[in-house]
């Protein structure tokens, strides 16, 4: 079909079913992806993921992170290091270990394990954050430690994929260079972008601001973003960290800057973003079938448990206990790399389609769950935070 | 090579070489096409026109005729409809007589002659419009008339393309049906469209104001967009027309939002339309021999004159000598469609590769060389009116 006619269908489609889910008090993304669901392949058929609708979903989780990035303080956010990287080992070793008892339990192969193991253990940093920003959670002590730990989820995903086609032998297409290679150029990108752009970038902004050109500073807010996300992806990260830490580092220039700032919200949320959620939906491929494998719920039950956990420990060291637990349910989210994982490991014929199935599963029960568990959870912190004081 | 770094570099090289324009004192455009043409096949080859790049132009072309509709004021618009059309007709007319007398004097078979009449005969409505907004020429009478006329062309364009194909039996490729009942159907799409849009944009625009989700209205005036040039693409028209004519209906509303407008206008000028013009470039290939066709500047000269007389004959009953001349300058940019037209034209076999070669440095003359006399004029028309005053 016309691709202009998927995207207008997928854009009415999801503004639609977002603004219902705002009106019932939750956020928009449920109603996004519902959208890429209902016309998606395995229901309406009405538009499906191609190459073009991949660059749009791209750049619509690069803008995300860009003006999350942005919008954070860059004061708290490295403020709480601490309390990102103890949440990141912890919100992946617990459901990484739930994962591998499963496996054992259910009598699966190894590399069946292991692959459900790393199925369990990545936060869908996407979909962590636009839970916050829809909150208004993230620069909350709870939003930063969240996004802080999503962001190392990230790195530690490298290690587990490269140990993945390592022991599974399907190594091009999971990760490009062998485990130790890919790390290395990873930290070595992280170090000296880290080092080099927070000038590089500030001075080219700072550039912008001279030029004739009217939407110039608009146009290069965009280009950094989009050059960062590629640099970080090039080095075999996935472009939301790059356009991160380009939104971390550009945030205070941006904000000052309101037109600017609402501006490239719009560009985000009003356009990109919305059509990255509803092509999430896209990627579910289900049949009747599909929910009668037997692992849906153990699995979800060990995605949820394992992340509140994990959450929950690596962070209450820190904060209190309330606080602590909204951590690991900010954490449940899943997303798109388990689903990229997922297809690879059935066409490579490392898992079933039963496995496969629930997977997927997963994926989207983990989406849905977490705004309402996270609500609920809010007001229960709120009202205890109350009483404390 | 990967879209994500095309479309960055596009942006950056396309940026880059319109603010050198624009302290050149010239518009933007011609930076941006000279861009794609760096970029392109035929000199770095590091970019090429492909199906996801082509719809984010589309989507260029649609945000610059919807904002320029926005920006327009629709009842000085609607009161120059006999400019328009008057300006329209004499504006096809005597460069499509020019270029037939050109095919005779070049001994030109009868179906290359009328091939190069009609690519001499449409104006480029997105060329047109991006100059006069940047000479903020877009409200004057000279603007609005232009404009007017310009959307005329798109419906005359129908027509012309209709005889060539039926002449030419290279049907499919260049109308979808034949010349009668592609007229009648766009027509009708026109009536109808006219008739039900106005009740109909602004219903649903004044319905999103009313929505929980922050930027529903932005996201709104982009479906309407989008949508608006979908119809009048699949009724045969350019996807500009319906963005035009939906810019122009929700423009009131949309300039009372001063946030909303600027906006939607970052959202064309700061990212798609750049790419717009930034593509127009790519679809040049061309070779050394390409600039040895003898038929370049007889075909130059033509295109030139041609509209500079169509306009000024078709208007002058209306303006002054200097205004009529503006109109008839106004009009010469050539672009996308005769592009393409030439392009089936050498495949099926009707061209050679010498015409095909001249109609292409053509397009990209009077691009180039339109906003260069423009300015120009521009200075002793505004001379020229204070004398006589």
């Amino acid at each position: 079909m016309d691709i202009i006619l998927e995207i207008l269908l997928l854009l009415i489609c999801a503004k639609f079913f977002g603004e219902l889910m705002e009106r019932a008090g939750y956020p928009a993304l449920i109603g996004e992806i519902a959208a890429g669901i209902l016309l998606g392949p395995s229901l309406l058929g009405w538009a499906s993921m191609n190459e073009t609708i991949e660059v749009f979903a791209d750049i619509g989780i690069i803008s995300l992170l860009f003006v999350s990035g942005a919008e954070m303080n860059l004061k708290s956010f490295l403020e709480r290091r601490n309390i990102a990287a103890t949440t990141a080992v912890a919100g992946v070793l617990v459901p990484f270990a739930g994962g591998t008892l499963l496996g054992y339990l259910l009598n699966f192969s190894r590399a069946e394990t292991l692959f459900l193991a790393i199925a369990l253990s990545i936060t869908a940093i996407g979909v962590s954050i636009r839970i916050l920003v829809d909150y208004k959670q993230l620069n909350s002590i709870v939003g930063t430690s969240i996004v802080g730990a999503a962001v190392l989820d990230d790195i530690i995903g490298i290690i587990l994929l490269g140990i993945l086609s390592a022991v599974t032998m399907t190594g091009a297409t999971l990760a490009g260079n062998s485990l130790s290679t890919g790390l290395l150029i990873a930290i070595a990108f992280l170090g000296l972008f880290i080092l080099i752009a927070p000038h590089a970038l500030r001075w080219i902004f700072e550039l912008a601001r001279k030029t004739e050109t009217h939407e110039m500073v608009y146009s290069v807010a965009i280009i950094l973003a989009l050059a960062s996300a590629w640099l970080s992806h090039t080095a075999g990260l996935h472009y939301s960290i790059g356009a991160f830490i380009a939104g971390l580092i550009l945030g205070e220039e941006i904000r000052r800057d309101r037109l600017l700032f609402d501006s490239l919200m719009d560009f985000g949320f009003g356009f990109f973003i919305t059509l990255f959620f509803a092509s999430i939906g896209l990627l579910f491929s289900f049949s009747r079938e599909t929910f009668l494998s037997p692992y849906i719920l153990p699995i979800i039950v060990v995605a949820i448990a394992g992340k509140i956990l994990g959450g929950y420990l690596g962070s209450r060291y820190f904060l209190t206990k309330a606080e602590a637990f909204l951590v690991g349910l900010g954490m449940i989210p899943r997303g798109g790399i388990e689903l990229v994982v997922a297809k690879v490991a059935l066409v490579g014929g490392i898992i079933g389609s039963a496995l496969f199935s629930a997977v997927t599963v997963m994926v989207i029960a983990t989406i849905i769950i977490t705004p309402i568990m996270m609500k609920r959870a809010l007001v229960w912190a709120e009202k205890t935070a109350k009483d404390a004081s």
